[in-house]
């Protein structure tokens, strides 16, 4: 599997920071168009035909036009801001390389298999996760989609064509492999295992207006602060998660005017709430949004949330699942993933993931030992023989 | 008093965001720049000449060279982020509008009066407080000065020439008038008073350190999240301050990196300490302090305190101030002064305030009637008449 090492290691420099070792590839930026070329250039080695649809979602087809049927692997390129190596690159190369190893085992295909890299899965720019395959199959709308921004204003309908995506037309089934973003594979001592669903999750936005004042002057009494409700909202989003076994985490804040001697006169910042149903979801975030309001009422603050983008439970296709996956160990995901935009969309979707010894996701941290990544490669070459032929 | 309202209305467009009506007027930045020439050219207007030292502190001096000892009048021109039009510009202002009506009294210098700008007096670019008085008395040196980076990375030392000021060279008194920064005279039913000193206070950066992680595939109870820690410390400091009748303020806050979808890495955060002697403000900040260290034992962070400027007590000379203030109500402030930074060097300084109807500060809804602020020009002629004869 040489293929495999040479492919990771040209990825490796990609958008990595030398300060953190994490790495920066938000669409559409240096690092991602980086990226993209080098996915173009795997897939002229290979003698694949790639197709780009006006969303920027790439796909590389292996076998003649004609064939009837299309199935789709890969994943993304895209991390979040310092993210790790594997998480997306991971599916992607290792789809190039079961690709690789079926061509070796001299397999035909008797229907279309594209390797594909969907756009903004992260929404680290536009802060819409899974963003590409969203617009793909039209869960989310080019008329809304283009008026997004990204943090320095700039409109995504300004970056992109946009439109109507045609790649998913006529596609049976997508199997994406994905680096393991907990300790399940750890705990169960196994390389490579298959996901059952995934949790519904979502990102609120929180707006807290107060009024600034001068930090010095004025009495403690005297101030609307909306930095004491964001924190004890923050506070109680952990608490309410804590209890109920769910998550709930504020990662991204925004602050006006962010001075030392202010008083800020506005805190707007994003509450990131998954859990094990919908139910459970619903009451979670009702909980931390009824605590923010209750303590906004003690600090003459103002607090609106919107729900930014909100995806239910995802249960991947039980029949895929099983030939997928057959003998691997099956465990839930708390994470957002192309595949469960596709498989809700009633495209049957399956995940391989594989073992991540750090548990560690989103971070720098982030790892899989060659081994794994080359059963992970092995797993998904048997899982795409079985489909395409 | 024309003069005055002319001058005002000139200053009023420069650097005023049209979305907030705030002000932003960071030094040596387009605006502030703006403001120098308009300092430049109001000294040309009275035939006064301007010294600049090595700083960017401007003084624009009334007398001919040869006369013994020197006074000076007047306050600064940069503003906090967001800010309002008064802090600052009025204390400038007022001291060209002082001078004329010295001048059309008749009255004969027989002492040189320089009305002066001090620079970065907000500390809204390089994160220190009376940065140009600082470096002028010599509370802080240029060699450590140079080092201070804005938040682009920009170094002060190139930025500026730096070295050291001859400015306050024999300087006998100073007198700045400013915004009064809460209700004392409102309550007082006054429209200008006079401060009898300033709190101590200080800037404080927490540096809290826990490790990124996926928002969604960790366990609450496998993270080491730094935004916990620091929302118990915001309210921690809040708490404190309410107790013991002080001040804590944490109005400015860094997160990496600061994405929805990631346990954050690092929270760096300013803690704004005021108080009303030396050690009840030792003891705040040891309080806070100590709630922030206890928190992060529970979160699995590490939390590293850097106090970045702190200014003890200051009391403005007594004889001076009551030559200046004869028959004004006497009040303390909370909020640092460069006249606090001239004080502690040595130099007799005296503070002038002038009603603000709203009682806020850093803040667009800052504001001053024209009658009062008329009176508060009146009272700073009377006093300067006195100190210059």
């Amino acid at each position: 599997m040489a293929d495999f090492e040479r492919m990771w290691a040209d990825l490796a420099p990609i958008g990595r920071s030398s300060a953190s070792g994490g790495y920066f590839r938000q669409p559409w930026l240096a690092a991602e168009l980086e990226l993209r070329a080098w996915f173009r250039s795997a897939a002229a080695d290979r003698g694949l035909e790639v197709e780009e649809d006006p969303l920027g979602n790439l796909v590389a087809w292996w076998g003649p036009e004609g064939l009837p049927g299309r199935l789709l692997t890969g994943s993304h390129l895209d991390s979040v801001l310092d993210g790790g190596a594997y998480d997306g690159p991971l599916g992607v190369v290792s789809s190039f390389a079961a690709l690789d190893l079926l061509v070796a085992r001299g397999v035909t295909p008797a229907r279309r298999l594209g390797v594909a890299a969907f756009v903004e899965e992260e929404g680290s720019r536009f802060g819409r996760a899974c963003l590409g395959s969203r617009l793909a199959v039209g869960a989310t709308s080019w008329a809304e989609a283009r008026e997004l921004t990204d943090r320095d204003g700039v409109r995504l309908g300004d970056v992109v064509e946009g439109g109507t995506s045609t790649l998913l037309d006529g596609v049976e089934a997508y199997v994406e492999l994905h680096v393991e973003q907990g300790r399940g594979l750890v705990d169960r001592d196994a390389p490579v295992g298959v996901h059952s669903g995934i949790w519904p999750h979502g990102r609120y936005r929180y707006d807290i207006a107060g009024r600034a004042d001068h930090a010095g002057t004025t009495r403690m009494e005297d101030r609307a602060d909306p930095m004491l409700t964001y924190a004890m909202t923050a506070l109680a989003a952990n608490k309410q998660a804590r209890l109920s076994g769910q998550r709930a985490t504020f990662g991204r804040i925004d602050v006006r005017p962010n001075g030392t001697n202010a008083v800020p006169s506005h805190v707007t910042a994003w509450l990131d709430a998954r859990a094990e149903s919908d139910e459970a979801l619903a009451s979670l975030v009702a909980a931390i949004e009824k605590q923010a309001s209750d303590r906004a009422g003690r600090d003459g603050t103002t607090v609106e949330v919107t729900p930014e983008s909100v995806s239910g439970e995802v249960s991947f296709d039980t029949a895929l699942r099983e030939r997928v996956g057959a003998g691997l160990p099956v465990l839930p995901t708390q994470a957002g993933h192309d595949a469960g935009i596709l498989q809700a969309a009633g495209i049957p979707s399956a995940m391989l993931f594989v073992r991540n010894p750090s548990g560690v996701s989103h971070s720098p941290a982030e790892t899989a030992a060659m081994d794994d990544c080359l059963a992970g490669v092995e797993a998904l070459a048997d899982a795409l023989a079985g489909l395409v032929a």
